[in-house]
């Protein structure tokens, strides 16, 4: 065996595995609510080394225009060079997770990601990790305050540590040097929460359980505050060009999407969350005082939204 | 001085900076006589280590939507994780070049890309580097055996292994893993023509103004036979998504991306290389037979052009 086959191991292993597969469910259901418009197409796929998964994608909705809910549990040995660069302690491992981007049509409405992971290292260590933010194409100060005070108050249970070490962790995480930008307003990020070191695994998992859940409250809330507000060409056009930033974002810097490409996971999963369009006009940069201008002063580290 | 500063070497630095704004003037007027309606713009940048560059970009041209010819000349010190990622034999560097991307409205103009360059390491070594490749979106048989003949041709001149060394490099360099496509029909790929141990400075020289010029003539012809071309409103969405393959490879690949990005580039010199927008449906497979599915069959490595 490549990992370790304690019975307590397994044991852990299935209960995460079946709570990520039932929460899959249960937050496509509540976004294709929120959407009232189409519903998830399933596409289920299986990993060389062992494993497989099942992806859910939305497209053509009312609130969302292209969408994933991804769900894997896979296992196998990673080459040396992915287990260098995630630190893996070993080359072995099992890791299941739920991933979610969310691409509404609307620039009034923000993307959002959310992401909740479990791994076990072929010598037996195991660790939690997971996170969300949120990426308006236009900053609503208030709303970004409500978004980070659901966050805090999960966390707050689990935690008074949590929100700030990791609030801080996902503004160095979702950041774009080449642009000196944040991706969006934030949330929290947080890897490496070990098993026996940073808490028992029933704490643990329970926190990671707090994370996915109030991601689909608190998203489902913004698609229904915002879903009919009016706007304009020019906004849509911003947000195709605030796409193409997620786009670079995803592809040359977010750590999960390299390990997935690299773990030979399957593509057409790992990039569904790259926006259905984008644009990079050259060097666009918004006039003085306009509300693009606005957005941008707010995409930088270190805000303090509660 | 980070740089060896022997008279002859700095003779040699000269004489290829000048060569590359020369080039880049002379190639920008061709690709502006071949498109007839719209001109380059120019920006000018200084680098924080030494040196800057001059970044000249068209937009909203008859043929090409979007192509940018960019020179650079800089210089200072790589960060150690940069200089190992170039496998650099000293962190302290001259480099100076011209790179290219052009982005054409039209579908059945293909995307091109050239890069020719020099660097000087801190410890007196000097090389040349660079290449050119097609992305046609509909892959047009005799045109990507006729591009690869004129590319041929220059090579032979100079050494008769260079094309189907170069070719090689190219099919391994301009590849996508996890799409398990090359990016176009290839072209060639070259680096680390040493100075002193893969040819003279003059010879090596002389090569590589070939390769730049080699591209604009063969390219400038295909935009001429190809321009008014009619196609479809499908063709057209179809280019959308290969140009999102293109930013695929330019963010998640090509490590030339990557040295701009992390030695401090001007970001909008380097990602000027992005389409004007892209596509990313989720799993579009093209029909067994189409022309969509047709092109994809030539997208692989290993193609003998002539």
């Amino acid at each position: 065996m490549l990992i370790n086959s304690f019975s307590d191991t397994l044991a852990a292993r299935t209960t995460v595995e079946t709570w990520m597969r039932d929460f899959q469910n249960w937050l496509c259901r509540q976004l294709e609510t929120a959407d009232g418009g189409a519903t998830f197409r399933e596409d289920l796929w299986t990993h060389e080394g062992g494993g497989g998964g099942r992806t859910c994608v939305i497209t053509g909705g009312r609130v969302l225009e292209k969408g994933g809910v991804a769900f894997s549990a896979v296992w196998g040995e990673m080459s040396e060079a992915a287990a260098r660069q995630l630190l893996m302690p070993a080359p072995g491992y099992f890791a299941t997770g739920v991933s979610v981007v969310q691409h509404p049509r609307s620039p009034r409405v923000p993307i959002s990601h959310m992401n909740v992971r479990y791994f076990e290292a072929g010598n037996g260590e195991a660790w939690f990790g997971g996170g969300l933010d949120l990426t308006p194409i236009y900053v609503d100060e208030a709303q970004a305050r409500w978004f980070h005070q659901q966050i805090k108050d999960i966390c707050d249970r689990h935690d008074a540590t949590y929100y700030p070490r990791f609030k801080r962790w996902a503004d160095a995480y979702f950041y774009l040097p080449h642009r000196q930008e944040t991706r969006g307003v934030g949330g929290i990020f947080f890897d490496r929460l070990t098993v026996g070191k940073d808490g028992d695994f029933e704490e643990l998992f329970a926190f990671v359980q707090d994370v996915g859940e109030v991601y689909g409250r608190a998203y489902t809330a913004l698609m229904r505050q915002n879903r009919a507000l009016p706007y304009t060409a020019r906004e849509k056009y911003w947000q195709l060009v605030r796409r193409g930033r997620y786009a670079e974002f995803n592809l040359a810097i977010d750590r999960g999407t390299k390990f997935g490409l690299e773990t030979g996971g399957r593509t057409e999963s790992i990039l569904m969350s790259l926006p259905p369009q984008a644009e990079w006009p050259y060097n666009k940069v918004p006039a003085p005082g306009s509300a693009e201008a606005e957005t941008l002063a707010w995409l930088r580290q270190g805000v303090e939204w509660v």
